[in-house]
């Protein structure tokens, strides 16, 4: 027995009790009415929430976009997650034409490895479907990697695949085992109100809003939804951030499919008239925020079950990029902060009332392990399972600023938000990598996860 | 510790693991990857499955009914209970003309104490809601009582309430935090159809299917529905039958109602051919079982988690007394077997494939737990929590017979199911009164729950 | 050739044309480009609309109600009506117990033959289905009252029907081509709320709205169209005003149903609002007018086609008698009157641009005269069809007061309303019965119609 | 006065009545109860039915597609026209790269006016929308052509417009108000499908077929309604053969959206069925034939109002070149025989009973004159529209086949279909163009017609 945590409120995504839990290499051994620590050490945890950490299931480190990288290396990104409360990082890696599934993730793997402060895993999105790769799926998942992102946007950049091959990949999926991420807008609708808004002079940051609107993504949505149930194929959708695409979902699931809808924080806090603010450039990210509308869908969505996950699709760019959109918003890098905001964002929610904690629980760590598979080592609290733990202090406020945040990057969105409660500690495998605010964790701590979904 | 539970898998609504739990004083007190028992009493469970113990959140025991009274009496029906896995009754207390609530739960309950085998609790049934059993309400919520019935039926009995009546009650349990679950038939044209039959001369099982088929239950479901949320007040549907009254859950649910609906298992299994069968009068039971799509329905609701609990509406007669009704289906008194079928019957449902074990669980447990209001005591397992724990062997196949059978019943509609898989033991409160086919309880050992609903 | 109808366009419900018009016996002869008149009379409608009459399917002439009895006789209703441009009403003929369908026509008929100034029908309200009535329909049908009414409200007052009953009145309607109208409210509800609010003091015309809110006319609405879904016969609901109700109507016709929804003048230009007036009590009716939402619904109903017709609930008090209610909303005689201003009002409407006159020639004429059997007889203009016949000008305006109506009312709810043209002739069997604001008929004149539904 | 239709039944789109007809200068003079006659030609239409001239508002004649032409050139095709009770016929004229929207038109027009037996009109079918084409709205609009095409597949064959195009198209429509309509299909699935069936030998007409499916078609229809509603464009899709489109067209409808939708004749008749007959091959033609359920919901959204009008997509070609594909679907010409069917298999279907005479006016004649522009010239009798009628014999019995139609192609997919009544006699502004069999009109006798929508 190497820690305790004593006297805490354990909360999992069905119970909340009271009891002490045990840690030995790395996982969690007992959970009990009370633990005699004896000589291990201990964590006090009275008056606070014991929580699963969270995980991140959407983030772009270090990754080419919009002519530059975003800000947040893999180092930085999963020291601001362990910050956050996030234990584990999902990031995408991007196929290059041509190239293999795992070789793509390895290539990735090789930068985050030495860098990574949190477990991690990849979802690797496809481009280029050649032969090759349609046959490398079921080898994927059986390697541990049975998710993979499709772009329907980006038509121009070369990401996006056409229905066809959409449906080609979600056919195979549904063979293999694998779950399909789809980032879905439409880029005809995109192109043409982006050219039409620059020939006029429309320029500014809300412009960006309205180049993609609620019905542009919309149609992205429902069009995904057509073809995942026409081929009874499991369909995760990404960063949802629309009302009628989330009637779409809800729709689907009623009818029992197996259709995932994610949304991120930054939908539920803002609205679209951030891009309407002197800083509206900083709040640029694809798909952007929506109408109020949109916003209490999803938040209806969370109560009726039909958001699966929550996560931040993190991504972020310093002022000095962003600013290069100052006066045509198509050169801002689209992109945002997150990772370290979402679960304490989350949780302040509920500690405000809103939803449960059992509910933030749920949509934030354990859903995504089951979804992606990772669970039961991650996204509960059980016997046997890894000791990603976060402690929660519910009494204690807290104002989002650039300046107790732990990204590598100039300033956030989230500035000035003021939470209620706050994570106090964050345990890694056991190890605390974040107290009180301050980083204690370590690059190359972090270890890939291999997954399997069934 | 008294007893330690080794080498199980541990399943919950939420997780599945292996790990060892040890039991003090008819509590859960450690769950841990590895117990040494020490002295403590150590139960195998190498192989099996542990689970929460089941809650039938509706039986009607000992109840006087059609000119004679439900033959398993609290000790009897308390006893099957145990042997099925069942560690928590919810029985009905009706009340009588004048009768408070706490006084009718009281009066059913010096029946109850001295011979309930498990642990139990009374739902009220109010069939005369007086001005002053309306002020009750808060008073019996806050006594531990927070959970009433009433009736949209039985009008001719003096059972059902109005329109009026209903609303007021809903408007009232809303207020003081109360749930207040409906039989939902249309009493006029069961009688409408009755007559005819009887009429015509149409006497048989079947007709009694046919005086009250899908749509005169599926009017009533969506009445009431279209009360509680036209009040906004939460509604809770006892054994939902049919596919209508299913799509209008779902689609309130879809709405953000707060809409709890309950099947059971005769409505998993049978269809309402089983009254064209000879013996069809001893499935008589109301609702009737429905046809086909109903039952398909019913699982795709569960699929779709609008269906929120199993449990039985147990309430068994004689065969002698079903025969009354041999040639006149209004004779027989309504109520089949199922106290001790439930949880066998959907955990061979999910070891056969069908669904999830922790999805019986989530069903026959944390839910009924948690919306009547005695969770985390019941309905899962986690350290503090009682030991009502069920050991599930899911290499045992058994054949439903009335001989392994322990209701006070001579016969059973359940005769010759086969099931996968099968309880083995039953501990309530840590002790063992049910063990390989054998009940080991006593009378006089269940107690009544003060529960809390919110 | 009596009569030629010079220069006008003529409207019918699906095509617009100049043509003129020769009338002879009673009867449209011709219908041509130019028609040379000979002897005949000439009425020159240059620049002017020609309309088939109005049917309105829903009065209540001489009805005893609320203690007194409605103040339009048949004389009185009826010339209001040829003032109106109405020259077909289908009065309600209320059943007495014990008595006959046929029967109760015939005494109506005695009343109203003598009075009529237009042509008329019976519906019959049936209030005690005896077996024999039951009989009856068949009978009624053939004999021309293919067309009957039940009540959903009204209990105490002894007008309702039970579930039952209106299941067996259903399903002989659909057995001999009858079909049924509802007046659907819920009366539990409408008691329940309105005991609640004398005993709180609250007697204000308000109170009469929120005693009968949308909701509880809703329930109604969906019960009626359940019980007629579930036995396949056709239904008319009367006086629709609520926006859920109209979603339900407009859900059972996509399913194929034959369900048509009427609603009236009244919920289409005035909300609830105008309760909280200080005349409030004078436009107490049941249902009441509804909200906005539901003003709108019914709007959209229209334009979709599931509002199939238009009618007024004709049944106007006195000022003295609507004063009884000053101080008890319960004590207001319920009705308003609407016969002389249907067919101006929703005429102004199309001719201000909200919808086409050919709509509104649907609505108020040719779909009330389909489905109550008397096309093509009346309700259209073709050769061979009686020439009931409405001259419009579009460019007269016209301010409503009870000074320029033709009732014998002393008041009326329509007073300062503000129209946009406004007819100037009406034909009744090719007879001038109004002309330019004047009354031109006699009592006597108006025949019953013997109708046809199929 | 020319010509009397004496003695028949007329049926317009909304009543039907006994009545005579005269005719001067090609248009209706009178209709009436009886027309002497005096000197002018006598048509006895005693026993017969008397109705609006069809309007076939889908044709492709003399189109250049898959290496040839299609058989039927506009003098056979409006000959058939004429023998089939089509008095109107709207062909697709095809824009060349960079040609205007008048030119398209005028250019086919130089090649039908001289071939044209009956009236006519062209879309314009857009597939290169330059910035002067889409200038070129307005003026189209004026000059008498408010109605064009696009198509969503055909992304090989340079006909498709992207999302983008279809939407600034849509957009402008709305702004001009002329009416767009589709051809909905999902091209990338076409393409996918049909690759995969080739690869695996799979070359048969069956697999036609499941290279578009009712899911690829679904799609589109899907995507082109969520484009016209979120643009609150009117939209028009033709040949509507799925369920799912269907419904989506229903709902669109119910939420008050202008959309129609267009089936054809052979949807109604034929399931895919027919393409695991021998000459399967002869019933290709894009979108194919769906299954039984797809019919179902056609005639489904006839009776509820959701499809607005009947036309025959007709493109027939001869054996011949539809043998091309014996051994590869995909080298069949698209596309059957349907114009001179269309009416006669509509006035069969009505004169069995299934829907009205009425309503078959209403989808073959009245509603596409309104909702193209040509109401009341075409698309009902009424005094002053053009004479173009159809006489309709209900007790003649027909059999279809090649020999007894009137197109130039050698074999007809309605062969042996066996139809209860037949038109005996078309008139054309007043012209006896097919009587008894034969045809009677001339090359040149048609003109093309200049539309107003609004």
């Amino acid at each position: 027995m190497d820690t305790v945590i004593k006297n805490g409120t354990i909360v999992t995504a069905t119970d909340t009790f009271r009891g002490d839990i045990s840690i030995k290499d790395g996982k969690i051994q007992t959970i009990a009415v009370n633990i005699d620590p004896g000589n291990a050490k201990v964590i006090d945890a009275e008056g606070r929430l014991v929580l699963p950490g969270a995980i991140d299931a959407h983030t772009h480190l270090a990754m080419p976009f919009g002519g530059t990288v975003s800000s947040d290396d893999y180092e930085a990104g999963t020291r601001a997650a362990a910050c956050g409360g996030v234990t584990t990082v999902f990031d995408f890696a991007l196929q290059t034409k041509g190239e293999g599934i795992i070789e793509t993730a390895q290539r990735r793997n090789k930068i985050c490895e030495p860098q990574a402060c949190v477990d991690y895993a990849f979802h690797v999105a496809i481009t280029d479907l050649t032969p090759k790769v349609l046959e490398e799926f079921q080898t994927a998942v059986d390697y541990g990697i049975p998710s993979f992102k499709v772009f329907m946007v980006y038509k121009k950049e070369g990401l996006m695949v056409d229905d066809g091959v959409l449906c080609k990949i979600l056919k195979k999926s549904k063979e293999t085992g694998a779950l399909i991420s789809v980032h879905a807008e439409n880029p005809d609708l995109i192109d043409l109100r982006t050219e039409q808004f620059l020939k006029e002079g429309k320029t500014s940051a809300w412009y960006h809003y309205l180049s993609r609107p609620e019905f542009v993504e919309a149609e992205a949505d429902k069009r995904a939804i057509h073809w995942a149930k026409s081929l009874n194929a499991p369909l995760y959708i990404v960063h949802l951030a629309n009302k009628e695409g989330m009637e779409e979902v809800k729709k689907a699931r009623d009818e029992g499919y197996e259709i995932y809808a994610e949304t991120c924080p930054q939908y539920l806090h803002f609205t679209s008239d951030v891009y309407k603010r002197e800083d509206g450039r900083n709040f640029v990210c694809s798909p952007p925020m929506k109408g109020q509308e949109s916003q209490d869908a999803l938040w209806e969505g969370i109560k009726t079950g039909d958001i699966a996950t929550i996560a931040t699709d993190h991504c972020p760019f310093q002022s000095y990029e962003k600013d290069w959109g100052k006066d045509d918003f198509t050169k801002i890098p689209n992109g945002c902060m997150g990772i370290e905001n979402m679960y304490p964002y989350m949780l302040s929610e509920a500690n405000k009332g809103k939803i449960s904690f059992n509910k933030v629980v749920e949509l934030c760590s354990s859903n995504p392990a089951k979804i992606f598979g990772c669970a039961p080592a991650k996204g509960t609290i059980v016997p046997g399972s890894d000791a990603d733990i976060v402690i929660y202090d519910p009494n204690k406020d807290f104002v989002v600023s650039k300046d107790n945040m732990h990204s590598d990057v100039d300033h956030t969105i989230w500035e000035g938000t003021e939470l209620k409660g706050y994570p106090v500690m964050t345990l890694s495998r056991g190890r605390v990598v974040f107290k009180d605010g301050e980083f204690l964790g370590e690059p190359g701590w972090g270890k890939m996860l291999k997954r399997r979904r069934k």
